[in-house]
């Protein structure tokens, strides 16, 4: 059974990453969740890179700010596919430090970045990635397509009130 | 069997798109590549985007440039995971507006995106995204990091003669 | 009789885009402002887009934030002149990326683009477009100038006192 | 009948503004071209926008570069709809000055920006403000339109083969 | 009897200018302030940057935000040294705006910018500029550079307790 | 009687500050010129920044890229105006580096900062400087800046044929 | 004994600088703080940066915001390691103007740049320096380092409860 | 006695980090060059990281591009002190994403950032490091930087001529 892999690099980034928790939850995704960081403890970076595909993790989400090499890094080492999602941390460049080195990947090595602070969306993205091949969880991103239309409808006969 | 669709915004967009081609023909993924414009041809878009999951496409990879919207637009009609390649096109702002248009989407409509004109990783992504379930993918991604370790030591040896 | 329609990607975005609400009521132009959201309603988008033109709208004005696709996607399905809002939204980095994806459109399909968060601008341009050829409104904006000069002037005696 | 004037900051701007000429005589749209200088030819930039609107200049298209003040003084003046078109001249910083002096106008005072380079752009735009209450042009821009998609689909042909 | 102009486009402004006005006052050096729109109050533009050369104006300060016209517009009708400041306005792109559409003049009329929010400083370059050819003036800049000292040397002294 | 200061910090920066020398000569103003590297020949800034003024110097230009301190540090040490020019270097941040170390000076030492690589109009505006109180100079100003104008008609009439 | 001389270009920048101190302290390195300004003092900085080395101290740390001069003129006239730390200061376009100021030095005289506000980070890598040929010191930076694993297992622990 | 390891990602690099093995090279220091890649070689750069101490090197240069890791992650796992030397690759977007990722490093973990392509500086500040407490070095800096001043020097010498 799928599971997704959710790791950031600081208890800081929680708040943002709850995003991604929360959709899959949602979904009924199994996910992990663990402080990994690349500069505090590359050793458990290295243990939890080399080894996730081998316990069941089918999908790797990394969130981090600044200079964010976790993401890129655990992709480095890890054949499944990482989704970076860049925090927007205290003493940030607005953002940009941790949403460039996330994106800018050499060849080879890929990192599916979403945007600033995008949590939610990496939760979407990795249930879309499990769902590419099972049925039953494409149909669920097929149900929550329809409920975003629902939404903004609902506030369209809102306003025109 | 899994099958990759690649579009892009302009035949203008194919030599930097080819890397995705040629490394997703390098792991023997089937691709399925086309030109789907999404503000001269809404309408293939439409079509594209409503049927690729019903036509076996698991992975749709979209590059586009300048205000790129073709990856957007696709991810905000199919349920399969899109990956956004940024396309450095002439008379773009250095390359920030097709990143800043395919990045920062909006809670509830992921794209995957990669490096500016980062094609080749964008199918890399593609590959990881069905190796994630597919064992023999997989082994053909540990095989290709492999060789890409190879690259660097042999460079390293050269270097020092 | 000429029509001005509003159209905003999410109800968020309504407290911006009100001022060009604003200021067209005050130049009797019809208003017809609704929710339209290029990612989660895109069925909407091409109903509005295809057929504003046939139900008496003579211009359209589009507001949205982040990879702001709504204002570009109208403008690839309407022969209207299509005028952009970039809305600085949350998660933004810092409006860039709505004013890039609204601004760099491709060569075949413009968008009038207005300041970031400048919707009053987007009402009064609306009305210049509609008094281009009506001299009834051509009259209105002149006299509006007239007054953005007795407020300076105004400001300017109370400063020197 | 209907007239666009387009005015450029220096005749080095020709080769890009020759974007909207071209597009405008395609549609059989007048045009009438010169160069006034915001900063050398004020006095020339004054008569202008005072007076346009008096000799049957329906739309006015005005590019310039770097510090780009032509678009939002002509503005300043004219009731007319203003189309700013941003030229990366020599010794701008990759096109920011033009894009930001053009667009980032204050409330009252529109400027209708496109593209950087985005002059074609912008003849298109002034033929849609034309076409907004001139049936005949608007058939033209939904035939120009078509012909998008036809270009489209040829080179989409071609890559398949 | 030398005197500095200063102007502004917007009675917002006046927080950030009154640096100028005080620094200034604090050289004796009389300064005359007024508002004047470049877009609001053309005419008054006009009239300021075609007399004040005439009417015993030595040195012009001009400070605006957004598309930032005013210095650059009086700079193109007056003989006088222009100093432009950069106001970050509401709904500026962080400033950014604001100093290129100053700075970026092109050949043949420069603006003399200072920082973003810099008044004080245009306020001492007024006087340097003064002073270039006036003894007094210049010995108050000598004397107003010891007392940055001064302030320099207690702070240090304080913090070395 | 009025002399310019004209120094860079580099000899690669000549091409560009040649465009001050030679505008100076042509309004007859005696120009002194020479290479001070604040980097590399700190002794030299200092001599420089603190007898200029003693010595007949009435305004100084400095250019400079990359991590530009020449004008900031003549200005800290000098009470003359002084003139900053943003020089495009090798290896620079497409100019940001240079603009952004001249433009934002602190509180309390200004530096008139003119466009990246913006030589000539850091020549115009020293000569607006001393024209402030020379109305000899101030005269040629008047006369340049008709000249300006005739070019632009020229320009104009030939685009007309 | 090693000693790290820490500059800062005014008091407003002690909270920040704090960091450098309160690190070195706690590694047990003898520091000498001052408030020095490249501007204000351009004397001090000659005479710290010119006779540093002669009385004992090893590494020196300069903080400072904007145009930012201190670190980079320090480096010019010291033959010690200078540690630059951008300040974020009050009027600072987000940062960028200090960070650039600091890092872009031409080729001859390096400042080892760390990150923007980051003097936590300027102290260790001072230790680093003195470290490197220091066993003692290196003994204590690979137990800092081991604390900083431990906080975030601990972290890890607690998420998990 | 002393020595210097320089690293980089890629072969690519060399042309830019040839200037840090030459200039060590022209104080006697002695170098050790070798590609290290962190998304390629993961496994030789925990090595590389983990011994690089224990094995004479006391500096540690890294040199990388785009989303460049390998600078921060050495500096996460030894404790010399590590430069980074952002190299302005191929498909980088102007130099920022090799910046930021190497600047913006989190608190714990510092690394020494040069200019864009400064691998000069970063020799010459690896020597500084070692001069620091190596009075030969030490010397060899001030004989360097007095053939600064004499090479300027000699510039202006000829400029005059």
């Amino acid at each position: 059974m799928a599971k997704v892999g959710i790791i950031m690099g600081s208890n800081s980034d929680l708040p943002v990453m709850q995003g991604a928790i929360d959709i899959l939850n949602s979904f009924d995704i199994e996910v992990e969740v663990d402080i990994v960081s690349a500069h505090r403890t590359p050793e458990k970076l290295w243990d939890y890179a080399k080894n996730a595909h081998t316990r069941g993790i089918t999908v790797i989400i990394a969130g981090a700010g600044g200079a964010a090499h976790l993401p890129g890094m655990v992709a480095s080492m890890s054949p499944l596919p990482v989704i970076g999602v860049p925090v927007k941390s205290r003493n940030s460049i607005d953002g940009w430090d941790s949403v460039l080195s996330i994106l800018q990947m050499p060849s080879g090595v890929p990192v599916a970045t979403v945007a600033l602070d995008g949590a939610t969306n990496a939760g979407i993205l990795a249930a879309q990635i499990i769902g590419a091949q099972d049925k039953c969880v494409l149909d669920k991103i097929l149900f929550y397509k329809e409920s975003l239309k629902v939404k903004v409808n609902k506030a369209s006969e809102e306003m025109k009130k």
